[in-house]
């Protein structure tokens, strides 16, 4: 990784930790316990992967920092609730996240359930909320985005179809399209936010997002060679989980080095949709490196 | 119940039901099993008590009745999301909802979580999405709205609050805190959102907003009356549930009498509210009865 790409994450996550500390309800009045719980996963330092997105993406058009500040974080608040829901005992029954105990091995069942409804529905409360853009118009655009990227359609449709992994087979089709919901989805509207706040045209709009669209694909495939081959050590959760759980993935299905093979060729196309932007999409280009690189 | 409240329930009931029906995703597609869940909650026939309030609210302003009914659509799957959560085996663990197995027992916990979160997540679709309204303004207010009664500083924090139930003691004033933000909070907003999209004038929000603080206290009181008094075949759920548990409602910290003293002084102070809207408002006190007599 660049040590100027490694500065931009460092201070990407800094200031999203302290845009979700002020954000978020205190945990010192009443219902200390959810409070905590949700600050426990929210603050709990993540890469802040999909700010980054948000936040570089926008700066390539100039766009309002406050407003893809405040984007970011209520995507963060979608994706740190989706973790706390996946990791519960009905789904993937997780001990670890992050290197800590999940919330509800810290806290309890119900109040890690709770803590995600609430993260999730506060994102929303962020992006309609005036300061974060003086265009309702565009908060609008915003909610809707957000809302399709994760909802019935989107995230929640990709966990459902993970759930039922032993029934959709060892077929690759079947398997991209489940991670396009699950977790591309997301990152794809993590890109899209940046673009709509920077106003970018509509073919840059269509770059971008298939920029995301092969670096949110190349992201899975290396999510299963780790749980195929990482150490709890560095990946800071269980591995090992899918093949030991009969679940099909990536690596499952095309095996390691075909995985490996095509993670290279997506991160190769990825770059290429970068080219109508220059030099200013510099850190994208980068980004695209440290998310097929990652050991974690 | 007069003829006309109850011919005006069923109707605006059966109006929601084909709204929901043609809003929600279908069944026939991939991830049936999410689709089916989350359709077997949502069409399960219930009271549709919020959306009349919405509905009925607007109707006195002459509001858009699309936008009316969009809004209480939205209200309805969060309301269903809420019951979906709070019957799960981590939460109040119940097994009948509105007289069929509640979802996790029908389906699986993670099918229930699931479809829970995607009714959330969908409610804020509909209500930033064009049709709900000609002024994204107006669907800023709407998301905002419905996201702070339900979040983490309103229905959540009931529940959460409810979890703790015996550490809140049984203390009057933490018993109605907890249900202004676990029932209350909803409710209120289902009038509000009528109020909003009919364009009313500061003060007749003001007395709507006290209006729907009574009936939501008004009807929690009497939840609790049934659970303590009712039999399930009338009410469609378990009962003796909170004095089972030992949590703390309006019936153990008041008793029985005084819980339904206190529900008369709500009604009638309620329908006082009413008073600017003159007989524009007789279905809005009608509703006031019914909540107070209803048997289930």
């Amino acid at each position: 990784m660049s040590q100027e790409l490694a500065a931009r994450l460092r201070e990407v996550a800094e200031r999203v930790n302290v845009a979700l500390d002020a954000l978020l309800p205190r945990a010192d009045g009443p219902e200390t316990r959810l409070m905590t719980a949700l600050r426990y996963s929210a603050l709990d330092g993540g890469k802040r992967l999909r700010p980054f997105f948000t936040i570089e993406v926008g700066r390539m058009f100039d766009a309002d920092e406050t407003a893809l500040m405040r984007a970011a974080v209520a995507i963060e608040c979608v994706h740190t609730y989706s973790l706390i829901h996946d990791d519960l005992p009905c789904m993937d029954d997780d001990d670890l996240r992050r290197g800590r105990p999940t919330l509800h091995r810290q806290f309890d069942e119900a109040t890690a359930l709770l803590a995600g409804d609430a993260l999730l529905t506060f994102a929303f409360e962020i992006l309609a909320d005036p300061p974060t853009h003086r265009d309702p118009q565009m908060r609008c655009l915003l909610v809707s985005g957000l809302a399709r990227a994760a909802g019935p359609l989107g995230m929640v449709a990709g966990q459902a179809a993970d759930m039922e992994g032993e029934h959709i087979g060892s077929d690759l089709i079947a398997v991209t399209r489940m991670n396009r919901l699950k977790t591309g989805a997301l990152i794809n509207f993590s890109v899209d936010a940046g673009a709509l706040i920077g106003c970018a045209s509509e073919s840059e709009k269509v770059s971008l997002s298939r920029y995301a669209h092969d670096v949110g694909l190349a992201f899975q495939m290396v999510d299963d060679l780790l749980d195929a081959e990482g150490v709890v050590r560095d990946t800071g959760k269980a591995v090992h989980k899918d093949s030991a759980r009969g679940k099909v993935n990536f690596v499952t299905v095309l095996g390691v080095d075909a995985t490996r093979e095509r993670v290279g060729m997506l991160a190769a196309q990825a770059k290429r949709h970068l080219a109508p932007f220059g030099p200013r999409a510099r850190m994208l280009a980068d980004a695209v490196d440290f998310v097929v690189e990652r050991r974690y």
